[in-house]
């Protein structure tokens, strides 16, 4: 079919089509959105994916009604970190950034205008309003819906089928962004790309994570870091709570003298250590702050927790922060943050954040900057970093769309297990990333099942800055901790490769199987998920030995035994505590590296176990580069070429092509092991 | 202080102000509110009573942000129907109607922009629009408020302490009511005279009501009321469930001859056995009603369940209704409705209603529709009754400002007990009457629990449409269930007479102990109410045998054993399972009648008790008329009055005078009881 005159051709497989007249400021304007065309254009092109005449737009009493058409019978992903469902169809969401998604509204940390059919397409939305998206959830009379007698037929539905998408924003209009397929996968990349594509973390920051307890001192930290290396448990980021600063909530940004007298002291003890350090800061401004001066006119209407609530759209009052914070903590060689509170809450948390209607100096009100003050903020942090020439990974409690290129992965404080694992997997399908971070558990079992899935996560992390726990807490299981761990180190090159392709070609590493070219049966379990290029995940969750797995066609290996599982349906996994369910897809080669105390720093010499599953030959490009450093932009990394080929008699041997030295790591000695 | 240019006083004790431009269609102007302004101006007149000056609105982008003063530390009540908290102080607020109250937001069945300073005040916002309000939630750069740190100061808060109320809808201005004290009790009086005062429902609907399983045919019907007959259950009103619709979900309001052969047969067969009929109906219009062809051209831009949403705004629309109804319910002798679903949701219970931005053929967008849609069809309804001369009252699902002329009481899905004692506190802020009914129990003893709370409500029913319950379900709690629905019969004449007083002066007949006039300590209860002009109710919750009762200052006595309990703070009531706590204020007089099979008709004789509590003289004035017509808005209705003395010896003596014959009841003998 014809794509009508109204939608323009952006690159191949993506269209854009304003109705009405958008606002200026919308998401993609405020991360100024970059799309990296060239690799765009390796994707091949693919047909508009429906009716572009049946796509409508409406603007009335300042509103924009959008309206595009969904295929019958096909689920309808995304819309951002939802924790309560994977499959969106039939629901009314209600897109705004609040830290209570408890009830299944469509609120949460990183709602998205932005959803995917099932048919391998995908809708954005451009705004910097709140959305609210009726999923197939509305029936308009001209659309014949049947009516069984609710008393007498059992096929009577509480919400009626509907085969629309009806989007409403408080705006006189919008920009709407369509990619094409033809697959799940395909128009994901698409809008990733299309985004700036993902980013590229330090190596450092795929290693383990600790959180301390907020009121520590300099020395009680140090102490705990040093109880990691001398228990032998592996850990690469201390993260700092509220109580580093002279006042928090709302923040002063300084750092208390009385708790940490010498901060580049402080931090470069832990460097020496193999440790890097991430402040938790929230974005609401103490009166005790030295910014509060400078930024009071350059701040909205309302305060949060008392503080100044800055306009950080403004080039001046960015500025202002980031002078300071070049100050007070890159130049003591903080490697990054953790930016909280900037979702907000009306509810289970109390009543803190600035009303919608709140006004701010560049002229956007309080329903906008709620919207986007998360991805302003990663943005305002990622770039101190990069003016240093080097990279960050952090944790962000408020997301948007496009935000593929920051490098935050976000958290919670709701705790419940299963939604991790749906969060996780919806993240894959918005450009986003979530830390399924561990915090407690009530049990030893539900402790080692939380630590497995935080371990095969974006970020891994332990954050004990209430609870006070250590990856030793429960003695009793402390050998299957230590395991979950380990592998996370082990699996770093992997990981970090997988982030390669994300910055790439717009992959995300972690990913729901609907993301598969062809996840089959599989494409609708919120409970399971695939960890870069060919790790299934199937956690098991406290209180189960075994768990159904939904396998894509093709055989897959156990990660650790290589016990082969037929694809193409149901198996059931059974596993001891201490082993999370990892299966590997057949021809599949996986890279590991030692369980180092700590990831390894540009130019030294690490051990390589390559790993190789099934009676297939196999491909695989393990990626490196300098690991801290913006040079990879500039060509300097490498691909690693991994082949595995069978001789006729079925014998494995592998082969390695280091390709040219970029000062990165040394992979020597390389040692392959053949399971399946 | 004098009041500013811009408010006017329209009667002793209110103001009203116009900010901006409002929209013409409001929730008063849907209900073309007519104040009882006799009745109005017996209440003494009271200063405004906040600084004039400080309220302001302001219009922007669309919406209206208006701003008033509250006084420190005093609670704030109302804003509707909420089931989770009494004091609405700090919290955000989005007033929208939804059925889905399960998250403490502000959403419910019946939201209302009213709310009630604790300093004997209270402010209307009239709008047919969500309103979001923010009461002391929010806090301006202007405003001083402490920022403790968190880290080190217990003193630290999640909600900072705000003292405006700030709220928010999206129209271009709107006009803004302001009711005068001193007490609570007088602003709420006030308001619901200002809406038209309360209703005077017919006296047989003070008994009890009885909804039967939706397949229910004539036969079973008629065979289950029996059996509350036989059984010696009292019962009134026979509720009929969606199955007597040929279709239902959406609705086709035509008899299933299938299962009601002879309708108008079967309410006349029911009629003489003393029960009267009310029909379950929602608003939705299914293809196969014969309303069907008419209200299409008449209806909104989308469906519910497939069915019809009408535009019963317009006159034409209702009349089509009202002929329908008129001629298929009302000639078959129907006595009211019970309203489904015109509330809507989007989540717990599947996502159905029209969406916000439908639009509707008289102008009004879905937002402003949802908003009213409950106030409408209780107009509606209430109507064809009064145009035969004849009250009603009925159940309604969604309600909302200016609701206490509507002789419907609220019942939602949700199923908390101690939600429910909330709610029926509450709905005494704004106008609302809640049915705390009954529908089933986890075990005997919550059966009595419940079925004590639904037998003090408003409205007190078993609604046994999914659950098949009856009264004598638990057989084991059978003496208690039968002595709660016993002692609910006996009240009807304290319970008429105190509806009676909602209708003359705006005392709403069930209410929170806020409203009392000197609540002492018990302002702010939660899980106790009043019932009428002197009865305590302090409901017990399975798992009790005894529980804490806040009493306003004054001694109290137990209604049925006449003990004392000295009041002006706490009292431990223990009570076993058939007894209710329900306890006098000193000096009462409450009217009983005898526990009849069903309420009594005009011109019958009924006996009368007396109970009087305590050593002090008091005065009752009983009212009384026909029950069942309009004929008391013109005079034909008697004050008895009851009188007790106290001779110098301590001798009580009653005293009565009935008054005029007006056709209604003959009381007699009349019996004295003197307790305490």
């Amino acid at each position: 079919m014809e794509v009508g005159p109204r939608w323009n051709k952006v690159a191949p497989g993506i269209w854009s089509r304003v109705f009405g007249a958008p606002e200026t400021f919308t998401a993609r304007s405020a991360l100024k959105a970059a799309p990296r065309w060239e690799a765009l254009g390796e994707i091949p092109d693919a047909p508009f994916p429906f009716d572009p005449a049946a796509a409508s737009g409406e603007v009335r009493g300042g509103r924009t009604v959008l309206r595009f058409p969904l295929r019958p019978n096909t689920p309808v992903f995304g819309l951002g970190l939802q924790f309560l469902r994977l499959d969106q169809r039939g629901r009314t969401r209600y897109l705004r950034v609040n830290s209570d998604p408890v009830q299944d509204t469509g609120e949460t940390h990183a709602p998205v205008p932005f959803y995917v059919g099932g048919d391998g397409h995908a809708v954005l939305i451009d705004t910097a309003r709140i959305v609210t998206i009726h999923v197939a959830s509305v029936v308009r009379r001209k659309e014949a819906v049947p009516t069984p007698d609710r008393t007498t037929d059992p096929a009577w539905q509480e919400t009626p089928p509907g085969s629309w998408v009806e989007a409403v924003l408080a705006a006189p209009g919008a920009e709407v962004f369509v990619f094409g397929g033809p697959t799940v996968r395909d128009a994901v990349r698409r809008y990733n790309l299309f985004s700036g594509g993902g980013f590229l973390p330090p190596r450092w920051s795929l290693g383990f994570w600790h959180r301390t307890p907020t009121r520590y001192s300099a020395a009680e930290v140090e102490a705990e870091a040093a109880e990691y290396r001398r228990r032998g448990f592996p850990c690469d980021v201390i993260g700092l709570e509220p109580g580093w600063h002279t006042a928090a909530y709302p923040c002063s940004y300084e750092w208390s003298r009385e708790r940490f007298p010498d901060p580049a002291g402080f931090v470069h003890r832990l460097a020496e250590a193999g440790f890097t350090v991430n402040l938790w800061e929230h974005a609401w401004v103490s009166p005790k702050a030295e910014v509060h001066g400078p930024l009071a006119p350059l701040s909205g209407s309302h305060t949060v927790w008392g503080g100044l609530a800055p306009d950080y759209t403004l080039p001046e009052a960015r500025k202002i922060l980031e002078n300071q914070h070049e100050r007070a903590h890159l130049a003591a060689g903080v490697a990054g943050y953790k930016l909280d509170e900037c979702d907000g809450s009306e509810l289970t948390s109390g009543s803190w954040m600035f009303p919608a209607h709140a006004t701010f100096p560049s002229g956007l009100d309080g329903e906008q900057m709620r919207q986007v003050y998360g991805l302003i903020l990663q943005q305002l942090t990622a770039g101190l970093f990069r003016r240093r020439d080097r990279r960050t990974f952090g944790l962000v409690r408020a997301s948007g769309a496009g935000a593929a290129p920051l490098p935050y992965a976000l958290y919670t404080d709701l705790y419940d297990h299963r939604q991790y694992v749906r969060a996780l997997c919806n993240a894959g399908f918005a450009g986003l990333l979530f830390a399924a971070e561990v915090r407690g558990a009530s049990s030893p079992e539900e402790w080692v099942r939380r630590v497995q899935v935080a371990s095969l996560s974006p970020l891994a992390q332990l954050d004990a800055w209430s609870s006070g726990t250590k990856p030793w807490t429960f003695p009793e299981v402390e050998t299957a901790v230590r395991r979950a761990l380990e592998l996370r180190v082990r699996l770093v090159p992997y990981l970090y490769t997988a982030f390669a392709r994300y910055q790439r070609d717009g992959t995300p590493p972690v990913r729901p199987m609907a993301l598969e070219e062809d996840p089959g049966e599989a494409r609708l379990a919120d409970d399971q998920y695939m960890l870069g290029q060919d790790l299934l995940v199937a956690p098991l969750f406290a209180g189960q030995t075994e768990r159904k797995v939904l396998l894509p066609p093709g055989n897959w290996y156990d990660f650790e035994t290589g016990e082969l599982l037929e694809g193409g349906g149901a198996a059931v996994l059974a596993r001891p505590l201490e082993s999370i369910p990892l299966l590997v897809r057949e021809g599949a080669i996986v890279p590991l590296m030692p369980p180092l105390p700590h990831t390894p720093r540009a130019g030294e010499t690490v051990a390589l176990e390559v790993r190789h599953y099934g009676p297939r030959p196999g491909r695989y490009r393990l990626y490196d580069d300098d690991g801290e450093t913006l040079a990879f932009e500039h060509g300097a990394f490498r691909w690693i070429d991994l082949a595995v080929d069978i001789s006729q008699d079925g014998v494995r041997r592998g082969r390695v092509e280091m390709g040219p030295d970029v000062g990165g790591l040394v992979y020597d000695p390389v040692q392959w092991v053949f399971l399946g």
